[in-house]
């Protein structure tokens, strides 16, 4: 194992991550908020990094496959160390809390251990939101490369198909520069959201926060009430379009620059917005009838929340927790959704259900032609046999981690919808669930050993299991 | 479609049913209960199925892979009706009740409708463990022909391995055999359980009664408190001993006939025991904390409790619905479980699980080593692909049932722990699950539509899935 490459990886992250914290400073000298600490903190943390690299600046960075991997789930903990510090210095919470809200941070899931949000400092708040605009970009650019060599599946709609060679190269000549695009959108849609927010009657501050969270799928608010704390119907629509903009493969955008439509033509997008609309329509149809809401009441908060769960934001335009059974066991479907793969959302994503859904149908198929070959497309192109492989795979690993994480919740004596909803709210990066858990509620009741262990479930599902479970694997620690 | 040897196969078994039901009016002679009803009934159930296969006596019965498909989910959705024709005349609950409660007799789900079980008339607490038997005989019979040949997942450990061949056949020359000598072991276990239980001290009939519902893992008691009923610590330890028999491949039995002990070493039946000594070793211990209950008193109940809900048994020798959230999270673990492939019992299976992960294991190897072939192993034989697929796809299947089940409950009105628990309890013919379907509750409280819905939740599960499934495929209907 190379060490060092690995070191020095991470000392570079390490100093990139540096860079963007120092943009709280000037936020904390505007609002007048001590700023002593975090200065302190945030020069001993570029130090170490520095450190570490220029003793490393003569090293050859070399990442294989082990190398990569134990980088990746590294990095997602030092990240929850180093956006945890400022938390903790300033805000008085355990460091196992300031961990677990960094990792929510970073990982994009947005649960929280604060109750009382608007009592934070503003460049507490902007620290928030921006580790989630980091994690979510992070994604995007991980997503192109690293991620989708260890997980095939997730790379179904990034790279169009493996069997046709890797035709996003057509497109633009290196990953490097599709990496740069694809940020360059991320960016563009973030500044979109940031000044129609503003215009919509946000003021600055919380218009930069939001559209962080929006297109990063993240979820920390400023408010309390969440998106709810506006009072704006026109606002929650906005937020509604960049949450589902947010949870569409951005290489869909990327060719739009192109004027190539061809993107948003694919199964996973269609399907993306088909059950969208459908969970919708239903949600708000089962809010009239159960709470006898005015239309556009019911339609706003309906379209609204399914976005926002199934694009595993997970903002609140109002408490869903409390309306019907029926209501709940919908938005409980659309949060075993997930949006595309190639977004910045969470969860299993709807490029998986395609691929098991039509590979279920070939079973079936072939159960009633045992002789017959039975091949399964995707966009036209043939499913090979590691990607159907790697995305049952995949779902597996994703159930099994549910099941055991929300086994121990119960087991530590929360209630089943609290520990279940808890569990795949964790895991698929979402942030609320229902119950104990819910939109109104908050994560900060959890001891310190459950926040660890949540925190590993966020990370679990933000690298997609494969990612961390690989490092169960013996083979994996043989010739250090 | 040929329909004429569906309906001639139908009349067939359905004249054995009849057979068999026949001798459910000597118990109600001798307990001077009403028979009338029952012997029209049976009069016109024999007239019908001896009609239509008198009918089509010259007909030669083919049945190809979609008429055997077919025959199958016609056959329990008719032993519904027909097991739950007694039950309507002589209980006076709804046709819905009625035919739940066949359905859960015939798929040895054993929940039930009833509330005051002892209140029954004997001839018809004896229709319904008799119900559970011949289910379990069918499964058992089925399982080593046509449900293997449907979902090669089940019968992995029926046929040792498919790449070498069927294996089963040096054993025996005949499947016809192979099932008759199944047969035998199956009826001789049920003597055996029945004398022990009466010589530990229960009268024949409750004796008989328990040994249909034990051997079939069903879980039908004459008893209002299940087992827990008879006070008798050696009945308990008894009957742990025998669902455990009963979760065990049948081959494994016959070989020993042949002292043949090599089936009791398959990785399956390995597994099983290992699984189950452990959870039952752990809930004791967690039942000592958190009741501090005598050591003897709560190895007991924990041994008895994980083999009855890992073999999908279903009996409750005490409520373990209400012991502590650490002792429920283990139960519920063993509920997910199931018994062996060529049991009584439904569920998942262990060597389902073994598949499973042994595959992600390989998996996880493949992506640290992109290049290298690797197989994986079960007893010593290379497992196919379409072997793999086929548990994987179960599985999945499996999973998606029981969340749209699950959801549909909670949609119902029904909370967390009831719709999960129960439909984990239907699905995987457990019988009772948590909270409101606990082990001392019943399912009478459900309105005639979610009788209807649970029954064939049960249905899928027993047929594990891909048979009632495959009737979604379109190319199932075409060319009629
Ligand atoms: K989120
Ligand atoms: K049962």
């Amino acid at each position: 194992m190379d060490f060092k490459s690995i070191f020095k990886v991470l000392a570079l992250i390490g100093m990139a991550v540096g860079a963007f914290f120092a943009t709280e400073i000037p936020v904390a000298i505007y609002y007048e908020e001590p700023v002593d600490k975090l200065m302190l903190f945030l020069t001993i943390f570029f130090l170490i990094n520095a450190g570490i690299f220029f003793i490393l600046k003569n090293h050859k960075v070399d990442l294989k496959i082990r190398e990569s991997i134990l980088s990746v789930n590294l990095l997602w903990i030092l990240l929850g160390i180093g956006g945890g510090i400022p938390l903790w210095l300033y805000t008085y919470v355990s460091p196992a809390s300031a961990f677990f809200e960094a990792v929510s941070g970073f990982t994009t899931t947005g649960a929280t251990v604060y109750s009382d949000i608007e009592s934070l400092p503003h460049f507490i708040l902007f620290h928030r939101s921006l580790m989630h605009w980091m994690g979510g970009m992070g994604i995007i650019v991980l997503g192109v490369g690293l991620l989708s060599m260890i997980n095939p599946s997730g790379s179904l709609s990034l790279f169009k198909a493996e069997s046709t060679g890797i035709q996003i190269e057509k497109l633009r000549p290196k990953i490097k520069d599709t990496a740069l695009s694809l940020w360059g959108i991320y960016l563009g849609l973030t500044i979109l959201d940031m000044l129609l927010l503003k215009f919509l009657g946000m003021n600055w501050f919380d218009a930069l926060n939001h559209a962080f969270s929006t297109l990063s799928t993240g979820g920390f608010s400023t408010k309390n009430d969440s998106l709810g704390g506006f009072h704006s119907d026109a606002i929650i629509w906005v937020t509604t379009v960049f949450m589902l903009l947010a949870g569409i493969n951005f290489l869909a955008h990327l060719r739009l620059l192109y004027r190539d439509f061809s993107g948003y033509k694919s199964e996973e997008v269609r399907w993306y917005l088909i059950v969208f609309f459908v969970l919708s329509i239903f949600l708000t149809l089962t809010h009239e009838i159960d709470d006898s809401a005015q239309l556009w009441f019911s339609a706003t908060h309906s379209f609204f929340t399914v976005a926002s769960v199934m694009t595993t934001t997970g903002f609140a335009s109002t408490n869903y927790g409390v309306w019907g059974h029926p209501a709940i066991a919908l938005i409980f479907l659309a949060m075993l959704v997930g949006g595309n793969a190639g977004s910045t959302a969470g969860g299993v994503k709807v490029i998986r259900y395609v691929v098991i859904i039509k590979t279920l149908f070939a079973e079936l198929k072939r159960i009633l032609h045992p002789r017959a070959l039975i091949a399964v497309y995707v966009d036209g192109n043939k499913l090979k046999e590691n990607v159907i492989a790697s995305t049952f795979g995949f779902f597996i690993l994703y159930i099994f981690t549910n099941v055991l994480l929300s086994l121990y919740l119960y087991g530590r004596g929360f209630d089943a919808m609290t520990s279940i909803s808890g569990a795949l709210a964790i895991v698929g990066n979402i942030g609320p669930g229902f119950a104990q858990v819910g939109p109104a509620d908050n994560f900060g009741f959890f001891s310190d050993i459950d926040k660890i262990i949540l925190s590993i479930g966020m990370i679990i599902g933000r690298l997609e299991c494969y990612t961390v479970y690989v490092l169960l694997s013996l083979s994996f620690w043989k010739k250090f």
